[in-house]
């Protein structure tokens, strides 16, 4: 097989944003690897934007030459896995303290609540860039905690006392399904 | 059957913004319906785009200043509905004959049977806006036709027969979710 050498636009792609970079990269070769090897399907969506002004050289290369990032109004990922709806958001911080709440929207918050109402899997994946460690917690514990404390930034603490560590293997970089096995499907392995 | 080769130039440009905008506005129209009274929570993705150039003035207003089109890996539309992932492609077309399949990226065609491996609810949505028809169609009996009989449009008989026509109404305006209860769910309804 033949693999031409030209250069795709992909690989001009900058890193406009090194904010959750790294974290993208894990749980997109983990998605990946999940969809190679058919356990699930689920992407991260587009970052959202708004397009002002658009070039057309021709359909194929129009540019677009003015547009704005969006506020997201759902989570970043979402899929299908053991026939279960699964949606979450990912985020890294910096914060050696706890994660503070500005990096997550209202709008993505209210949507994971619909998520546990409409009987979904929700949760986020929390990563403290300070000590590398990666914490997945459900959302109706993070949600819990935000209506009883109403703090600014929750504590690494309630991550560590109710989160679950995600440990970095070779593959899947970022093995969240296997978490998701044990807190939300527990003897349901043979359930549609 | 042979038409006509020549292209007209306005084809080249295209307004991206109304392609599918009217059938775009229906869905998340009904979307937001179906959000506001519990009964799903699915949303159309955003725009796939690989971005070159971003002007920062500040954090929050950012320009994006070179950005490009990238082709759709997955389908506009998921989500969940009783309990079950949803997920759909949507499409707009002026043909009068039948839906031509450069309208949809070989990508999402094999998302869509992904989707259907994993157990979910996978379907498209076509209007033929020259006779304002709008058809749901199961992706399974999409996918085999295309295996069946490799054409690149596919007729708007094969709709006639083996769609569901969707009735615009005022609210919902589409309301596809009905036809999803009969054809996926029947007999299911206390199914979780």
């Amino acid at each position: 097989m033949n693999y031409p050498n030209n250069k795709k636009k992909e690989d001009l792609k900058i890193n406009y944003s090194n904010r959750g970079m790294n974290l993208e990269n894990d749980l997109n070769d983990t998605n990946n690897y999940y969809l190679q090897n058919h356990i699930a399907v689920i992407h991260k969506k587009p970052t959202p934007i708004t397009i002002v002004s658009v070039d057309y050289k021709s359909r194929k290369d129009a540019v677009i030459k003015e547009a704005y990032f969006k506020t997201p109004s759902t989570t970043d990922y979402n899929g299908i896995y053991k026939g279960k709806y699964i949606d979450f958001e990912a985020k890294e911080t910096k914060n050696k303290i706890g994660f503070p709440l500005i990096n997550i929207h209202k709008h993505q918050l209210e949507h994971l609540k619909s998520i546990i109402e409409a009987g979904g899997i929700a949760f986020l994946i929390i990563r403290f860039t300070t000590y590398n460690e990666t914490y997945l917690i459900e959302a109706s514990k993070f949600l819990d905690y935000l209506q009883k404390y109403n703090k600014k930034t929750i504590p690494l603490k309630f991550f560590q006392e109710y989160g679950h560590i995600l440990k970095e293997k070779y593959n899947p970089r970022l093995d969240y399904l296997t978490i998701i096995d044990k807190i939300f499907l527990k003897g349901n392995d043979n359930e549609k």
